[in-house]
């Protein structure tokens, strides 16, 4: 294990997930690898973006590319929430401007047998490689790999919805109204985000995140009842492995406690709830991840450099503070302006 | 005054926005007029929605058709809250299955002079013949009329995005990289929401709502800085015309208390945040409105009729309630079901 990974006692990474102190406050951004960078048009190739994702040599040097770029504390592998799903030959793919998208979305019980369970060794084999491959690189520096699944909400919205949604409306309609059905179907997402996160951490990811982006469109009651216990689920079988677990969506707010309570070490906060906030309704048991606007890449300098300091002094020194934005790197962002970012944590971590 | 409104003093919607006890919990629904109703699409006409709502027979119509058919204690005018900007000329319209959708959007100062002042008795002399309508109407039922606006940061929204948006990249752009033009728009936008909303209640509307539908895409901070200013401005021109005045926004968790403090009787709650959180973060000191998830609606009717009654149970008897949708009623919602909701309210009412 020590070979494999960075070390947990040094990286600072690893060590902000446990709440504990470190040389520097580590940071690094949601979708960092991908559409804004230069270098990453050069490499992407044609074809879908699953096809990227599925050709681990072009997948690693992808997810490789923000950490020499940017020197972020953590490079997150090139890949998507619905891989597995695209993995299991359920019928989805990632339509360019829009975002998942199935032919024939999740509306039956008939409709489970098409989210097969996965064998790792056949169906992931490229995930595994991928990763093989970049702890080879980053282990070396000291930058530890994160590995993430979407979890059984997120998900599920996407298959019954067909693409990405506004209203969640037939989501909620299958879940209030079909609710077995909706647990089989959390079950089954559940089971492949457990196969996934549990070959990424044995091929050596040194972190997970659980990315329920969308859960947020859920009352706190609701998130109990239908989401909570799958997550969970996912979280305890994860909860040996001897890895940070961290778990993130957007428009959370009222959810950060029960988000905290599916056995997360790290729960991320977009920008709406501000650290101090977050840290309060989390009863201080788990680290912070975020939460810079996304959107304030797309500000000037002085705008950029005062919101930074924003967050920094919002979360006031605690060491369970992970930089982040507060949801995924938007396309038309400058990495200047992302660089900037991480040597103003950098810098500032020097000072405090 | 007392001739052309019902009375303030019997009528259980303009006692609970005051917070005083009412004979039964008012319950209106956002959006109750229009694509849900099967007698809407009779009346509705070709054309744009736009057309509709400056034919004053038709809008009274599409108006009451809900009144009529729900019994509910508030009316709630058609209109759009784009509509004083299709009315200065700006170049607006609402795309079906979009929204509002501008051919030229909003990008720089000379855009100012496309957003001029209206002159109620000319450009919205269609809306005074409609309000005027409806309350001839109303008044002798004792059903009070809520008159609506949309807010600077929403409208503003639209304007700078050219459409709805998911990430409202463009208008925090703009709003951090030329932040006088952001507020000589915003002021503009607010002149466009005093003069409506005066030109509304000089006609006879009960209430008014200001629609900040999407202000919770910023943070706390941002909001207070670049958006409350304009919205005070809008609610203390409204302090002396001796109506509750609303204000409304999803995915405001973090916002309810400056929501409040811009000057509101009445802050409207989504789904997300419990009333009695809402409550707690607002200090008690505004009424508050909502805040059934409008998906509910599409659920079984024994789900339904749960989650109204934790709607209440949660709200628990206090007098300012003023029961409601967390957001617009969903097209493909069943009227019968939100008859549903108004009977269980009221009979809620008569047990308690």
């Amino acid at each position: 294990m020590t070979l494999l990974r960075p070390d947990p006692d040094t990286t600072p990474f690893l060590l902000a997930a446990r709440q504990l102190p470190a040389e520097r406050i580590p940071v690094w951004f949601m979708r960092q690898a991908g559409r804004s960078l230069p270098e990453y048009k050069r490499v992407r190739g044609e074809g879908t973006i699953l096809d990227a994702i599925a050709d681990p040599e072009r997948a690693a040097e992808i997810t490789l590319q923000p950490v020499r770029r940017y020197g972020v504390d953590a490079a997150i592998l090139f890949s998507d929430i619905v891989t597995p799903i695209w993995a299991s030959g359920f019928g989805i793919d990632i339509a360019a401007g829009v975002g998942p998208v199935c032919e024939r979305p999740f509306a039956s019980p008939a409709d489970l047998e098409r989210l097969r369970p996965l064998d790792p060794s056949t169906d992931l084999d490229f995930q595994t490689k991928t990763v093989e491959l970049l702890v080879a690189e980053l282990t070396p520096l000291g930058v530890p790999l994160i590995g993430f699944a979407g979890a059984p909400f997120t998900l599920a919205s996407y298959l019954i919805e067909g693409r990405p949604s506004r209203d969640y409306a037939k989501v909620k309609a299958l879940m209030h109204g079909q609710p077995e059905l909706w647990h089989r179907l959390c079950a089954r997402l559940a089971d492949l985000a457990i196969t996934t996160l549990t070959a990424q951490v044995q091929a050596g990811a040194s972190a997970i995140q659980l990315f329920d982006s969308w859960a947020g469109a859920l009352r706190p009651e609701h998130y109990r009842e239908f989401v909570m216990p799958h997550s969970s689920r996912i979280m305890a079988a994860m909860a040996d492995l001897g890895i940070p677990r961290i778990h993130f969506g957007i428009n959370t707010g009222e959810l950060l406690s029960p988000m905290a309570d599916v056995g997360a070490e790290v729960v991320g906060v977009d920008w709406r709830t501000p650290l101090q906030v977050a840290r309060r309704r989390t009863g201080g048991r788990v680290a912070l991840q975020g939460n810079l606007d996304p959107a304030i890449i797309l500000a000037p300098r002085h705008v950029l450099d005062a919101e930074v300091q924003r967050v920094l002094d919002d979360n006031d020194g605690h060491p369970g503070h992970i930089f982040n934005l507060g949801h995924g790197v938007l396309p038309q962002s400058d990495p200047d302006q992302l660089l900037r970012v991480v040597e103003l944590v950098h810098a500032a971590s020097r000072v405090s």
